[in-house]
C-alpha cells in the first residue's frame, strides 16, 4: 500500500497557505550576484565592519570565553540577559528615551522583532500602515501573518500625514481590524527621507484619535551625516514601540536587536517569542554588552559616521554629474540608501541584468512596495559598503544603463509611439514631492530632452563637461 | 478627538487570534525559582556547561574575534554559512546519515527549526501527530500556527505504531489536512523513552502510506548511557525532515540548530526564514564550526556522557529508594529525563507549590499535552543539571511531598469517601506499556497499601530499609 518514491512535488501540498505568494528578496538573491569581483553592489545594506578595530573585538569578546564563560554558552531568559538590557537602555537614553531594562526585550536582529510583533497582533486581513516604499524585510515579516498592507508616500520631510489621514478616514476610527502604523522616522529604508517634527507629533495624535499602535523602526538613527538630532516618536510618547539593533552601530554578525515597549506588550511578544526560539545567544549578549561598555564605541560611531558620510557625498556628486535629467532622487541626512526615481517608462527590474552585465546592481523599486508592481521605475542604492572611487564608478556605470535605456524611449517618444513624459521642473532632486507623485510629475511634464537621440550628446555625457 | 490616556488594556484589542490561547512555559515560568539557592531544580533541561573546558572555548571562538573577523561580524546567507553547514554534515555521518551542505539549514537552535517548519507547513486546523507527552517548546511552536494536534500514547519502545495506526484510519487517507508526524525517537523529552527499530520503520511505512511528514527531532542521541546506536529516521528515509542541534553536545548559549531535508523543502523554509530573521548570527556559526574542527569535542562529548550518565544513575537509584509503589517510571537509556506517573488522583500542577516549598522543582505533565489536561498525574525529571548527591537529595524531598498527598489520599479510600486505584503489579516502572494506559491501569488494579493510614509506616519510609 505504499505509494511511489517521493518527488520534488512531494511536499508542494503540504506548504501553508501564507507561504503560497511569498517572494524572495531581490537583495537576498543578489548578495551572490554581489559577490563576483568586477561588479559593483549597491544593492546591499550592509555597514562596513572592516571599520571595527580588531582590539575591541578582542576586548568584547573576552568575557564570553573567560570569565562569563558558563552565563555564555547556557540558555538564558527569553527577553535577554539583563545586563545587555541596561546597556540598551543606557544607548536609549543618549537618544533622548527613558526607559529601564523591564520595558526591554532582546531579539535576534531587528528582523526577529518585526516577525514577533506580526506574530503577536497580526490576525489576516488585519490593516497595517507604513511608509510606501518601505523595508522590505518589514513587508517579509509582515507578510507571512497576510495582513492588508496600506502604502503612505513620503516626500523629503517623511510619510506624508494628509496622506496617512485620508486614508484613515477611509479605513474609520476604531477599525478593530486596524493594528498599527509601522515607521522608520530616521533615514528611511528604502527613502532615505527623515520624518519631520511636525510629523512626528501628528502621526501620534492619529495614533490616539484612530487607535492604532506606532511601530518606531530606527536602524539607523546616529548614523547622521547633516544636519541635528530628531527626537524619537518614543521620546514624545511612551506608548509607542521602539525597534533598535546594533546591526549598523556595531555589527550584523551577532544577531542583537531589542523592542522598547511597555510591560503589557512585552509580556505578550515575550509569550510568543518562547514558541519561537526559547531564547537569544547568551553568547552573542554577553560580547555586545562588553562592546558598550569595556571598548571605545562612540570613537568607532564617528569614524562609521566619517566614513558613510564621505561615501554619501561620492554618491550624490555622481549622480548629479552622471544621471540624466529625467532622474530624481532623495538627499538623505543620514543612513545608508539614496531612492531614485526615473521615467516611469523604465522598468527597473527589467534593466537589472543589463546593469550586472555593466558591472553593477541595485534594488529594484517594486521590491519595497507589497503589491510588487508598485515602484517599478524607481530603485534603491547604497553608498555605506563601498569605496567613493567604486560608487563614482558604480553609478557612472548605472548611468550609461540608464541613458540606454532612456534613449531608445526617447526615440519611441519622437516618433511618436509613446507620449513624452514630463517634468514639473529642471530640478532632479526630488523636493517636499510624493515618492507616488513623483510618478505623476513625469507623466504629465515634458521630458527635460526628448529631441535628442545622438548617443554622443546624451545629457549625461553633456553633464560630464559641466 | 483625542482619547484618553492609554492603559493597561490598550494593546489588548490588538493582540492576534493565535497568541489569545497560548500558555507560558511552566519551565521558564520555574526557572527564576529554580536560581534560589535552596531549591534544587529537576525542571529544567539544561546540559552543564561547566563541563566545557576553557581551553576549547577559547581556542572555537579565536577565530571569530581574530582571522575570520570581518565574516564572523557581518550579515550571513540565510541558510547559514557553508563551512559550518559542512560540518554539521560531517557530524550526521558518524550516525549513518548522509548529506551535503545543501541539505542543511542552519537555525537558532532547534526551537527555530520547529517555528519555521511550522510556519512553512501548518494552516489553521492542520492535523500533526505527536507522541502524547511531547516536547513543551514543540507544542508552542506548533499551536501559534492553530493546528489540530493528535497525540498517540508512547511505552518503552517509542511511540505505539498500533495506536498511531488506529488515529490514521480516523483520519483517512490522503487527508489534505494531515501535514506532518513530529517525533523524538531517541531517549524523548519528556517521556526518556526510545523508538524501536521496528517501530522506526513502521513509521515510516505508514508515512508513505498516509502521505504525512516525518520531523525527526534528535537533541539527544548522541547522549546514550547504556545500549547500542539506533539508526536514525533519516538514515532509512531521505525524505524524513531532521532536527539537530549543538544545544546538549557543545552549548546552547550558541543558538544553533540545524535542519537537514530535501532541499526543495530547504527552499521553501529558506524563504520563511529570511521574513522572520534574515540570517542566523555569524558568529556563533564560526565558533561552533572551529569548537568541532579544532578542539577535540569527542572527549569533551565523553565527559559529558559519563557524568549525565552518572547523574541518571543516580536518579533512578533514589527513584527506587524513596518513591511509594504508587509510582511509576521511565528508565531512559539516555538524554536528559525520567518521566513520572503517579495514581490519577494526584495532581503534581497542584501539588508544584509544595515541592518548591520542600526545596525542589519539577515540570507536571500537563505541561506536555496540547490540551493543558491530560497527563496531570505525572511530572518530568530532569537528571542532566544537578551532582548525583543534589539529585538523591532532591528525590527523597519529593517523595515526601508526594507521600504527603498519597496519605491524604489513603484516608479518603480507607473511608470510602474515594475509589481505590490499582496497579496490574508489583512493578514500579512502566515497561512495555503506553503512557496512557498507566492512567488507566492505575484507576483498575489495588493500590500496593491502601490499608496504611500510619505516616510512619509509609510505603516509602518502609522502602528507606530495603
Amino acid at each position: 500500500m505504499t505509494t511511489a518514491h517521493i518527488t520534488f512535488d512531494k511536499t508542494g501540498d503540504k506548504i501553508a497557505g501564507r507561504v503560497r505568494n511569498m517572494r524572495s528578496s531581490a537583495v537576498r538573491d543578489l548578495f551572490s550576484a554581489a559577490v563576483s569581483d568586477d561588479v559593483i553592489s549597491l544593492s546591499g545594506g550592509m555597514p562596513d565592519v572592516s571599520l571595527l578595530p580588531a582590539s575591541a573585538i578582542r576586548k568584547a569578546t573576552k568575557a564570553a570565553f573567560d570569565d562569563q564563560r558558563t552565563v555564555a554558552l547556557q540558555y538564558g531568559a527569553t527577553n535577554g540577559r539583563v545586563d545587555t538590557r541596561q546597556v540598551f537602555c543606557d544607548l536609549m537614553r543618549d537618544i533622548g528615551v527613558r526607559c529601564n531594562p523591564d520595558n526591554i526585550l532582546l531579539t535576534s536582529g531587528a528582523q526577529q522583532a518585526l516577525d514577533l510583533i506580526a506574530k503577536t497582533f497580526i490576525d489576516p486581513g488585519d490593516i497595517i500602515l507604513a511608509e510606501g516604499p518601505t523595508y522590505l524585510g518589514a513587508l517579509q515579516a509582515f507578510s507571512a501573518y497576510q495582513p492588508d498592507i496600506r502604502c503612505i508616500p513620503f516626500d523629503e520631510e517623511g510619510m506624508r500625514m494628509d496622506l496617512l489621514e485620508e486614508e484613515l478616514k477611509r479605513i474609520g476610527k476604531d477599525n478593530p481590524r486596524l493594528k498599527f502604523c509601522y515607521t522608520i522616522p530616521n533615514f528611511q529604508n528604502p527613502g532615505g527621507v527623515t520624518m519631520s517634527s511636525e510629523r512626528r507629533k501628528r502621526l501620534l495624535e492619529l495614533a490616539k484619535e484612530y487607535n492604532f499602535m506606532v511601530i518606531e523602526d530606527d536602524p539607523y538613527g546616529r548614523l547622521r551625516y547633516e544636519g541635528g538630532h530628531m527626537i524619537p516618536l518614543k521620546a514624545l510618547d511612551d506608548d509607542v514601540i521602539y525597534l533598535g539593533t546594533i546591526s549598523k552601530v556595531f555589527a550584523p554578525g551577532l544577531r542583537i536587536g531589542w523592542i522598547a515597549a511597555p510591560r503589557s506588550v512585552l509580556a505578550r511578544i515575550n509569550l510568543v517569542k518562547q514558541g519561537t526560539d526559547l531564547c537569544g545567544s547568551s553568547f552573542d549578549q554577553v560580547v555586545a554588552e562588553h562592546y558598550f561598555t569595556d571598548t571605545p564605541w562612540q570613537k568607532t560611531l564617528q569614524k562609521f559616521v566619517t566614513t558613510y558620510g564621505e561615501r554619501r557625498d561620492a554618491m550624490l556628486e555622481a549622480l548629479e554629474e552622471y544621471f540624466p535629467p529625467e532622474a530624481t532622487w532623495t538627499h538623505p541626512e543620514g543612513g545608508f540608501f539614496v531612492w531614485v526615481t526615473l521615467p516611469p517608462y523604465v522598468d527597473t527590474g527589467a534593466m537589472l541584468p543589463e546593469a550586472l552585465d555593466a558591472g553593477v546592481t541595485y534594488v529594484p523599486g517594486d521590491s519595497f512596495f507589497p503589491d510588487g508592481k508598485t515602484g517599478k521605475n524607481s530603485m534603491r542604492i547604497n553608498f555605506s559598503y563601498e569605496t567613493p572611487e567604486n560608487i563614482t564608478e558604480a553609478i557612472r556605470r548605472l548611468a550609461k544603463v540608464i541613458e540606454g535605456r532612456l534613449e531608445l524611449y526617447r526615440i519611441f517618444i519622437e516618433a511618436g509611439v509613446i507620449e513624452a513624459p514630463t517634468l514639473t521642473d529642471g530640478s532632479k532632486s526630488l523636493k517636499k514631492s510624493s515618492a507616488q507623485d513623483v510618478d505623476s510629475e513625469t507623466q504629465e511634464a515634458p521630458a527635460a530632452s526628448p529631441s535628442t537621440t545622438d548617443t554622443s550628446s546624451s545629457p549625461a555625457e553633456a553633464k560630464k563637461g559641466e
